[in-house]
């Protein structure tokens, strides 16, 4: 089918069923930012392949929701297909609720599989419509039902993630998510979110694509940790290893049934921003529900001292990886234009690939990489394809937005490469933006500041000039998880969805990647992870500081020095020098020769 | 009665009415943060002359409650007197509410006054105090009970502040908080808060030091405009004038008997963080309430542009005052030296006070002023008395924070000068500070932005060096009102009870005053005014910036320049050639030949 047969048929079944508005999000029942094939309900409906976007059908309207990192790419993937891409932000542009409650009359239904949306989004969703008498039906797949040829259910195999990489074993993680419980008098703990049970169990697997994570819904109590697990996954060796523990493992989708019997007035901790609406519906109407957000959350973030240990010998793998890389690329652009082969986005990424897979206990990348050459860097989450891809010529710059899934912990990291001459324009931003990351990760502060008391660090130098980028200035990253991970982030504005305005503690890691785009011409963005340890503790109270993981230069070439003050350029010398001492060792002569230029002083 | 006689006598008040702990508040019925004379019972009772503090007193203990300001003073001013002082926010000294739940027994009673404290407080109380069956008494003036000389109630005229200084009539603003009354579907605006009451209308007076408000309460509805009022604070002329505009006025404490009737179901708006808790309780039970911020409250942030043009003419006025002050200080303190005149803390205070009272339209001080020599400096909230006083010799600095009412409104200025020589860890300190300062005034950013965004521009350069100072960065400042007005601020922690987290809109007007403080040694404040204004407007929003009203030179004498960027001495040289620009042309030629070396660019 075409995704205008598609439409047609999903409205069928809307009719048949009494349904008048369907709602279709991107998400898994484990509320996953990044979901397996099987889940791509909002992708095949509309054909938009963006990570992020909720579909809306009614009778006579379609409608793709999506934010500003996505609009260009979401209206080629939608031109023709019948679906109008609705802006989010934009002036004019209603949220999707809000054009619910203006559109749907009075007795109107709303349907939606209550699996894809989480228990808080239903309550707000309530509490928004309930000046309208709306009704919702939350229990169809009907997407699912007209999609004919739909992937199963992935069932790849779990593995174990050994201490010398996780640093704790998971019993002593689980003795601390159950004094947690103890804390809060709850007799049960539901978890769904895949991160937080793979985390707490140190298993690993590969169900959603870059994100190594297992499908799973895990229940813990005080005398027993029920893992609820397809059976393909598990092989013999590590469901030896989850007994010792005491983890049980039941049926992946028995979870539902399971959380529907429980004693009377149990008190069943479930976060509602990650437990989907039918599991929390499931839960057996004689518990207390304690809506709190789970106790692994903080415990995941503030990674612990092994894991950063490990963290920064993924980051020098990755940083020699990237640095030959960038060596490469500069050298194989130039012998291109001379006859050389080509180069384009799409080959650059399969090289990087290749310098990455020569680290040791290298596993994938950590997420879909972006190369964006010229005006696909203005496009903030740009893919290349074979047909979009541009070949890359010794001018201009390029963006490479990457990350590599090691043992020893994930990286991601923004560097834009100048491939040849360059305008005074671009070396401004260039150098601007370069200037808010050196700020932001030079930052030292008293214990208790969150991501906004610090942003402005960060975008103040393109704010001076009327500038700004349309986006975060950094998220939490996961050991061997999701690159992105709350509770902790970096940005100046609320956005309570986004949940990334935890106070920062000691071994969080964040990344810092401000940016500027100038549509149709160039896109600029500079990222290292930065992980966040303790400084002096004095009379004021505890400091905290910054300290970068990556390793790999900023391109000189880019820089106008005369933008940038003594102390700006000390740090960036300084962070060189370091890039310089920990990678140079692992490089041949020809790349050290480049680095030790690459890397001097300015 | 000495102090400990007054403790004697409350607690056996206590004991007669069956109390077990009596909280003895700062505040008066309007919850205002400075109050006449008549409503000081926690100085009455303590001996703490401090703006901010709380008694509590049981048959056993007897505590004072205050923050950091006031560590110092307080430690002094309840020596001997059977209070313990509690220092807020000092590791292990519990908060009030945690002493009275650990130490009050399942049955006891807690007494107050519940005209001095919120009803927001009231229901804070009350969720802190669940666990345990403590009963309130609220309705208790035992200070009032035993302070025999209690000074009366304050009956000062009102006075009407004509347009050509408030900008808008009074007329205007009654129609706009209808319009804001109209949106929530409110009956009834119920207003307590003097600096509400005096902006609606209007009016100024002089029932509290330094803040020219009137004892009032109002009550506004769509047709009516009920004004509480003393009849003796009403002259002929203002009473013609009010009632032209539809105000009726009633006897001022006819307010609580007046809440008590209203239809059923009336819609009653009330701020419970600005009602007290009895006025609250005396609003009709058939009235519903709608607890929310008063809408004067933005409004009256919001200075327009009349008052923000007054407000510039209040500031080379004072600027004036305050700069001819500097010149004289420094001679003055130097010719004592040579056998001159003494300068004292005092003394040097009343001929600042003279300064200002050769500018037109000059009402009076906008606070008490602190002007503190050498270690007194490090006291942030010093007030010198004839007995602690310094005298001011040709070494160190002295720290000045005053205020001036004009009827082109409030001014509120730090200046720290140099009256001889320093170490250079004095002026290491001061240029850190002043970097601070000059940061966060040179801020430019995109409008949503709040103090808590902005705030470590000011204390970046502390912060590196491991160093803070322990009070907020800055506040609203009212046209002709109080000196602390919300809901504007720059904290980078949320306070709740500061409500000061708003975004900064056009208009507001906020004080910038970091600070280094060295206990027993010597303080560096330096404080300008800055209204907030727009700046650009493009596609990534609209811009917004400061821009100084104040115009004082910071003294180059405690600059070090080889702690300055390029940037930092621009900002400063640029703000320098302004205030010789608007302030020399008022000055005598000693004067004048003095300010332009204080102004020279560095």
């Amino acid at each position: 089918m075409t995704v205008t047969q598609r439409l047609a048929a999903l409205r069928a079944l809307m009719k048949q069923r009494g349904i008048d508005a369907f709602l279709v999000s991107t998400s898994d029942p484990h509320c996953s930012e990044y979901v397996g094939d099987h889940f791509k309900c909002r992708k095949y409906l509309t054909g938009f392949t963006g990570s992020a976007g909720t579909a809306l059908v009614t009778d006579s309207f379609a409608g793709l929701w999506t934010d500003g990192r996505y609009f260009i790419q979401a209206e080629n993937e939608l031109a023709g297909s019948g679906f109008t891409l609705m802006k989010m932000g934009q002036e004019g542009v209603p949220t999707i609720e809000a054009y619910i409650l203006e559109h749907l009359k009075e007795g109107d239904t709303l349907g939606f599989d209550g699996r894809t949306i989480t228990a808080r989004y239903r309550d707000r969703l309530r509490n928004l419509l309930s000046d309208k008498q709306i009704r919702i039906n939350p229990s169809l797949d009907l997407v699912g039902e007209l999609w004919e040829d739909r992937p199963a259910l992935s069932c790849e195999k779990a593995w174990e993630l050994d201490t010398i990489y996780a640093g704790y074993p998971r019993s002593k993680k689980i003795a601390q998510m159950r004094k947690a419980m103890a804390d809060r008098m709850a007799d049960y703990l539901l978890l769904s979110s895949l991160e937080d049970i793979c985390w707490l169990l140190n298993i690993r697997g590969n169900d959603v694509a870059c994100t190594p994570v297992v499908l799973s819904y895990l229940v813990l109590s005080q005398s027993r940790v029920r893992l609820f697990i397809q059976e393909g996954a598990v092989d013999a060796e590590l469901k030896e290893s989850l007994r010792k523990d005491g983890v049980e493992l039941l049926p992946y989708e028995s979870i539902y049934e399971f959380v529907g019997h429980c004693p009377a007035g149990a008190r069943y901790w479930l976060d509602y921003t990650s437990v989907n609406l039918t599991l929390r519906n499931a839960v057996c109407r004689d518990a207390v529900l304690l809506d709190r957000p789970n106790p692994t959350l903080l415990a995941k973030a503030m990674k612990n001292s092994i894991e950063v240990a490990n963290m920064k010998k993924a980051h020098i793998k990755d940083g020699v990886a990237v640095t030959k890389f960038i060596f490469w690329l500069k050298n194989a652009v130039n012998a291109s234009a001379e006859g050389g082969e080509k180069v384009t986005e799409l080959s650059a990424a399969r090289r990087l690939e290749e310098f990455r897979r020569e680290g040791k206990n290298y596993l994938g990348p950590s997420f879909g990489s972006i190369i964006a050459y010229g005006p696909h860097a203005a496009l903030a989450h740009y893919s290349a394809t074979p047909e979009s891809e541009a070949v890359l010529a010794p001018k201009g710059l390029v963006l490479t937005d990457t990350g590599g899934n090691y043992l020893e912990g994930s990286t991601d990291i923004t560097r834009t490469i100048i491939l040849g001459p360059v305008t005074e324009e671009i070396k401004k931003y260039f150098t601007l933006v370069l200037k808010g990351h050196l700020n932001l990760a030079a930052a030292k502060f008293l214990y208790g500041c969150n991501g906004q008391n610090l942003d402005c660090l960060a975008r103040q130098p393109l704010w001076a000039v009327g500038e700004d980028f349309n986006h975060g200035t950094g998220h939490g990253v996961g050991y061997l998880l999701s690159v992105h991970e709350g509770p902790n982030g970096f940005r100046w504005k609320a956005v309570p969805e986004r949940n990334d305005r935890c106070v920062f503690e000691e071994g969080m890691i964040t990344s810092d990647e401000p940016g500027y785009y100038r549509e149709g011409a160039f896109g600029i963005r500079h990222e290292n992870l930065l992980v966040c340890r303790k400084a002096e503790k004095n009379e004021n109270g505890q400091f905290m500081e910054f300290e970068p993981l990556t390793l790999v230069p900023f391109d000189l070439d880019g820089i106008d020095p005369a933008l940038m003050n003594e102390e700006e350029k000390a740090r960036l010398n300084a962070y060189h020098q370091t890039v310089y001492e920990k990678i140079a060792p692992h490089l041949n002569d020809a790349e050290k020769a480049w680095l030790k230029k690459a890397t001097r002083a300015i």
